[in-house]
């Protein structure tokens, strides 16, 4: 893997709706995409359920290991949403009314609609940090190296893009890519071996593609050196041409 | 959650290119599904890097946890495919020629095709049995509780309904679900949340969503009891008229 100095991420998407099959996750590639693009690319993701000591031994776990945590999912109202307690049982602090959260919520509430239910999501474990939530009011949070997202991706992508500016990413990690239609991978798989060897710092992925218009693979090169990177496949592209490919550039079409 | 008694399951996705956000991940949703209806819920996922060390540790942290393990990705012919070596550093064992793997590749390849890079696709942890490949002939394979599928869905796909039927399940896990456009779930969430106390062996989920169409929340009741599913669900839809709403059977329309 490259860019070893940048920080690192894992990303919790919490929910039973993704591990039954309700809901196809929609989190994770938007997640990767933008993390890699400010420098702190996501290493790990874990799916888990809404089961309490699951959340909590998970977070402890991963915001060990990794630079940032990033959840997603359980900081609604209902009593499935458990995200934001298990945080602050995660750091041993109180969950408590958060002054400003609980503003914000009781302004945007007709007068008693902010009921019980909804007053749990003002609700934060003792020292978070406030996610502005653009879409719908109540907030995200960060505490220590974790941020707290909702799960709903229209409202979690808003809060990212609050939240991004305030971290300190590193390199971003960037991609080249070239693919053909008239090779497969196990004739390109000696030298594409040969060219990972030649550039560590790159990570290169060998994808085959099955498409209407015709299967093929595409030679994905990965990292922080975009100059290392267009190198790698130049000479990936060769290797196409010498097993008697037409090499074409970036990935095919969707 | 409820199905205490089924036997569980863990799905590692195993690939950069889920994590550098190239690749949508498809094959979550479909195996949560599938495993569900044959009474084998899945618990919790893990997306991996092709990293040897994380690949062998994680695999020997999840094969105890859980009584079934599914992995997909890296098992073709090129450099960044180490499924298969990894299972076998896992479980100890020789990484060797599997003969009638290597005489299915053999027989597929025209002479002299069938090279050291793919060859590694019929290099196999000893006592591995293979999984059938309708689409593309290299097989995936079983070792002890750890089930070892392709990473292209399509693929990934044939292979889990030729090892499904030899999986001894348990009761399918069953759904019922009501949704309304008309109240919101902050102002069901109390009389939800005693409807999940009356049902402790369901898994009841609140999924709110936002449509051209129109706002609304689905509420979900998950288990292998089917009539208490039902039950519950009736008990739903009675808080929602409750709470002045138009309750409407199943899901919303995608």
């Amino acid at each position: 893997m490259p860019d070893h100095a940048n920080p690192t991420a894992c990303l919790l998407v919490i929910g039973n709706e993704v591990l039954s099959g309700r809901t196809q996750d929609a989190n994770i590639k938007f997640l990767a995409t933008r993390l890699g693009e400010i420098g702190i690319p996501l290493r790990e993701v874990r799916v888990i359920p809404d089961i309490a000591e699951t959340i909590v031994a998970t977070v402890n776990e991963v915001r060990a290991r990794f630079d940032h945590v990033f959840t997603t999912g359980g900081i609604g109202p209902t009593h499935d949403d458990i995200t934001s307690e298990c945080v602050a049982a995660a750091f041993g602090v109180p969950w408590e009314k958060h002054p400003e959260a609980w503003a914000r919520l009781d302004r945007h509430y007709r007068p008693g609609e902010f009921n019980a239910a909804r007053q749990r999501m003002a609700t934060l474990p003792r020292g978070a940090e406030l996610i502005d939530n653009p879409v719908s009011i109540a907030p995200g949070f960060t505490i220590g190296n974790v941020h707290v997202f909702a799960g709903v991706p229209r409202i979690m992508q808003a809060m990212f893009e609050v939240l991004a500016p305030k971290l300190a990413g590193g390199a971003p990690v960037l991609s080249r890519a070239v693919h053909t239609g008239e090779v497969p991978e196990g004739r390109l798989a000696e030298g594409l071996a040969a060219i990972q060897a030649r550039h560590p710092d790159l990570d290169i992925g060998s994808y085959p593609y099955y498409r209407l218009t015709g299967n093929g693979v595409a030679i994905v090169a990965k990292g922080t050196d975009v100059a290392a990177a267009e190198a790698a496949i130049a000479e990936v592209a060769e290797l196409m041409r010498a097993c008697g490919g037409v090499p074409i550039a970036g990935e095919p079409a969707a």
